[in-house]
């Protein structure tokens, strides 16, 4: 049984312990969760925060440049690893963009009122999708402040970033050519108006990883999940 | 040993499987990250996003009205159990209030420029805090859809919201008589004007448990956190 683990950890009240032999764990204190986890294997993480988006200007160049994207739903992305040099592998940011394009997750996609029944970005192909590089979302919780271990390298995670944007818009169909790295339309003329509400149009908008992501946002509800896939 | 378990639960790939006999686990298959969890008591969790927040306004009335709020931290949260009846007590609520303004996570507090080193809201207590119920966080990915067992009854989640928003309130100090039910002055002359930059006031403005949560937004760069608590 168990053959192949290495070590086993016993969680109680979220610190953990590891045992030598399987049968040496003894509760000393009163216990509401035991848990008693076997890695054979570590797993790489992307976790993502949703939100429902109305409209939404990110800005760009670390400046002043905002870029505009209308309808559709804001992913927060973090690359999380466990420090043993675990790599993401192009199949596993694929797997996140499929689960992310084709889970039914949003409900706000009718214009004129809330639906309830649930619609996934693939059956959406008119919403626009920004993407937002927030490595805050590594943190955890360790006493009174946030320690950020699991977070992959800086560069790993910006190679990462740049290739789970460039899957979405291979997915949505965007014509890469008419962008620039931002997802921002290269053309006056395909650019939304700044004014006023911004008609959907199949955007994928990413921000510059490293940079500073000033966010306006303007939701009817944002409707905000946080899934680690 | 596990002498008080009532069930040992296997996961393989997020699959839970119930073993009887806790030596009659076999992998038929490749297995990534095998999780033996043996639950002696059920804990509740209190699950929040936070974001920094520049400016926000929050839709309080389910049609028009929005309340104001300025720079300090938007919290995002739901109240989650398993079902089995466990009780979410003052005590947690108390704890996880605790948490959030205790733990050094902020490091957008300085209007002038981002610091380094983060700061609580126990230190920093002109700021507000935005307190935007939100019970979409209670949501699992469960195939190609979204489970929502997890989520306390919805009477006790209002419930359990207003607590923890009462409880911010009392220990940032906020003079219950001189704020609505939002937390939005009672008189005008405490009120923020609507227009352009909103000083810190150190209010605690929270939304309507149920409604519609209307939110704009503005950000020099959200760090979004999600943490159990």
């Amino acid at each position: 049984m168990f053959a192949t683990c290495a070590c086993v950890y016993v969680c109680v009240y979220g610190s953990v312990y590891i045992l030598d032999q399987f049968l040496s764990f003894d509760a000393h204190r009163p216990i509401k969760q035991v848990c008693v986890c076997v890695c054979v294997r570590h797993i790489m993480v992307i976790r993502v925060v949703l939100q429902a988006m109305d409209q939404a200007q990110l800005l760009v160049d670390n400046i002043e440049k905002y870029v505009h994207a209308g309808r559709g739903v804001i992913v927060y992305i973090a690359f999380l690893a466990d420090g043993d040099g675990t790599e993401i592998t192009d199949e596993a940011v694929r797997h996140s963009v499929d689960v992310l394009l084709q889970t039914k997750i949003f409900t706000h996609f009718s214009p004129e009122k809330m639906i309830t029944r649930p619609q996934s970005l693939e059956e959406c192909p008119e919403m626009d999708i920004l993407i937002v590089p927030q490595a805050s979302l590594g943190g955890k919780l360790k006493g009174r402040s946030v320690q950020f271990h699991q977070l992959v390298d800086k560069a790993v995670g910006a190679s990462l970033y740049d290739r789970f944007c460039d899957f979405v818009r291979v997915a949505r169909g965007v014509d890469e050519t008419r962008v620039d790295a931002n997802g921002a339309p290269l053309k006056l003329e395909d650019a939304p108006t700044a004014g006023g509400w911004i008609m959907y149009n199949s955007r994928v908008i990413s921000g510059t990883f490293g940079n500073r992501q000033g966010l306006r946002f303007e939701s009817e509800g944002p409707f905000t999940h946080a899934f680690d896939i």
